[in-house]
């Protein structure tokens, strides 16, 4: 508003109106910093986590699992977008047959020369080994993480797209999950703060 | 401000300044709960989209570029910073000669024993096999999303350190990408509400 | 308020009321486009970067420790939450041990047929190519990349279920690290701009 606008509509007496304007001014400073620090502490970005999960062996299921169950018992709004191998992940029957491969990963606890790690029976050992390191210690299985995500409301998404390219049905996978694309992931994870892909 | 220097400073009477604090409270309240919440909707680090590609094989270059292109389809700011065996995917003729080696996957849609997977002419059969599948399903190729990014203004950067690792010179990538280090990757990502390495 | 409230409270000349209604608007717009602005200019998501390290082998070892090192240089708040293999990168002369194999990756720099690659000696090689490349052009090296990441404050946290899950003991990692599990790892990332996995 210009100065000749100002004086044109006011017929205040001048120190009303400086008055008035001090006083206007003075409380809204304090009342919008107070309140943008507020929008900024209830920013919906920090509940929001979005895991894409392209990974479809044992080692590299447990991770996505763990990360959405626990942020859904944080009360986040915790969401899987299962892509390419990933998919595994939602197949009926799926976890249950997840499997590690014992090769291409001299980082693996007990590490196995590659020669030995791709004969056969070497990916069920190796299988069947993790399995048991994991049970053995009480962390839930696979199978039994993804039914914790279902009930925490992890909101479990399939990649369309892939499910097309690998001729994948939507009567092969599991119940109670959605269906979408990257454009569906990028619409939650642009307002999410924690954005991973597995 | 103290009681005291208000009421010096004032020379208004006193429901006339009491009816100016309640309507100033008055109007403020929404009003400025409505516009922080406006702002906040406007938030820069919703329109950013920060990716690393740190993998050169065929099926791990389908996500960084889907993600990016649909991302600046959907307006956004699109950046991916190419570091390790990503850089492949922008050397000349690169994107055409991507692989995909059907072992220590056994979440492969078909597959493999290693002991078999790991024999000559089983990369290229995978690989062959994996674009017939993006092909029958009308998903444009890796050399086409690349171009594509290009096209929608999605920012290439090939990582300098990389690239002198690896022994990897400017005029083996292709042209219209730029160059940078890590520092260069966080200035955006720290801006960025979606970020995800590949 | 209603409006039979608004006239029974006020006993303001009408201009009064208007003035300060019109005070309000003018201020506000500005004011909170500042105020906003400058809130999301100190956001501190923006000086967050958490970074999950899944990943044990030589190659993806730099990556994390690269990207933490450089937030922590730029003054971010940078932490690395170590799980799965990556626990190797924490191991008492583990940096110094690990290793990368050139199977199942074509993308390699210098590719090796997986037949050949699976051979005993060829990770070693593979491993000591690989070091030699990034030594060559003055790369420091992984055991040096974790020395500094300590220098700078990047907190190292070491993730107990892994550890309880693999056996391996407090004793066994280095000191001046910290252990968590995916809730200390959220509660960081969900107010952290910079969120990735490797």
């Amino acid at each position: 508003m210009t100065t000749q606008a100002k004086s044109e509509q006011s017929d205040l007496p001048d120190n009303i109106e400086q008055r008035v304007e001090s006083l206007v001014a003075e409380r809204l400073d304090a009342l919008v910093k107070e309140r943008v620090a507020q929008a900024m502490k209830r920013d919906p970005a920090k509940r929001r986590v979005a895991i894409i999960a392209s990974k479809g062996t044992l080692d590299m299921a447990y991770i996505p699992l763990i990360l959405a169950t626990t942020a859904a018992a944080m009360d986040a709004d915790a969401r899987i977008f299962f892509t390419f191998y990933g998919l595994n992940l939602l197949k009926k029957g799926g976890p249950e047959k997840l499997q590690v491969a014992p090769i291409a990963n001299p980082a693996m606890p007990v590490p196995v020369p590659n020669i030995l790690g791709m004969l056969p029976g070497m990916t069920p050992m190796a299988t069947r080994m993790m399995k048991g390191m994991f049970a053995k210690h009480n962390v839930v299985s696979v199978p039994e993480l993804l039914h914790q995500a279902i009930e925490l409301d992890v909101k479990l998404i399939a990649c369309q797209m892939t499910m097309e390219v690998m001729g994948i049905r939507r009567e092969d996978l599991i119940d109670g999950i959605e269906f979408g694309g990257a454009a569906m992931f990028l619409g939650f994870a642009t307002g999410a703060h924690t954005t991973l892909l597995i």
